[in-house]
């Protein structure tokens, strides 16, 4: 094995180390963490902003992007508490930076941490972050077949999120068969359809996680 | 300096002494590469498809995907010569995976040569593939600031191609803003705004391209 690769992995390693120890930081605080990845513009921010009315006082959010603390504002704006990672380029969040970032947050009253990562279908999908379970969010404009293409993300994923609803009579995109590429990638995904302008699949997406919280 | 900082350099060197003898191999063809980056379904594929009629015989295309070949198939039914690069996993293309490309494509004829990129707005910025100029893909439906979120793509890009335009009417997105984002990132980037759908904005932007290839 090359130099290069052992190297990697130690590094990989202490992540996950770091990772574990925020997992168990989180059930012992009776917390329940969600990482929601997906592309650029995918929805990750709208989808939060959606549900952020029924989540008032038990959720806190931690926002990943590579520059600008747009996100923070935005979430803040919805009433939530929420802080900013900056990663100053780097592709996808890690526990580091996370476990940083909730040193940061009020934590009082909160069962529910969503960390939306950077913008990226692909690089998040490798690394753990603390969290119970990954989201992935996916919109409609992006076309059905991205669940084949990037299928790491799906595969690492517990549940897929269709974004963008309001805009399927405007795009060529079957969401039948974006589902089917997505259960090809991971058999036991959850698979739920959303508009964050109009509420649609809101309350049933927010049902299941709260559910999975209870269940974990 | 750290092994791993001295290894990932050394890595990086030798990608960059690949890259620099494909876009010697491209000159000395006639050939202008252009490396097409932006997130998954910004509207890469579409954009090759809607320049396709007007450069019948004299493009080819590298498609870039972790998995499947559907853009290297859609992009031959648009009437152009094309191969697919897999990179099973990584995250943007390397100049040995294009290398590699180029040997599968036939050139003959072809002053004109367009990788596109893994759909990825983050890693496929830092590398080069050969490439005479980075072009930045970015839809409507990804929102006006992604410019800022992701600046490295925008400053290492000669172009920003802001596309769907169609789709305007439906989401909250001021292009205006969009590109004053960009501007801030690289003040000498070129705008453009598309619409593959329509047709809308196609010419221009093949113009400036071929205009580039002249004045390289």
């Amino acid at each position: 094995m090359s130099k290069k690769i052992v190297l990697a992995e130690k590094v990989k390693g202490k992540s996950k180390e770091i990772a574990d120890e925020l997992n168990r930081f989180f059930r012992e605080k009776g917390i329940f963490a969600v990482n929601l990845i997906g592309s650029p513009g995918a929805g990750k921010t709208s989808l939060l902003e959606a549900m952020a009315p029924r989540l008032h006082g038990r959720a806190a959010v931690i926002e990943g992007d590579i520059q600008t603390d747009h996100d923070r504002q935005r979430i803040e704006q919805s009433g939530l508490c929420a802080c900013q990672i900056n990663t100053l380029g780097a592709c996808h969040l890690d526990a580091a930076m996370v476990r940083k970032a909730v040193n940061e947050l009020s934590l009082d009253g909160v069962s529910l941490v969503f960390i939306e990562n950077v913008g990226n279908l692909v690089c998040p999908a490798g690394f753990e972050i603390g969290e119970d379970i990954k989201v992935a969010v996916v919109s409609v404009t992006e076309g059905e077949d991205k669940p084949a293409k990037y299928p790491s993300a799906i595969a690492k994923s517990r549940a897929m999120v269709v974004t963008k609803l309001d805009l399927l009579p405007h795009v060529e995109c079957d969401v039948g068969r974006m589902e089917a590429y997505a259960a090809a990638a991971n058999p036991s995904l959850e698979c739920f359809r959303v508009c964050a302008k109009t509420g649609e699949g809101i309350e049933t997406f927010l049902d299941w996680i709260e559910e999975a919280a209870r269940s974990r």
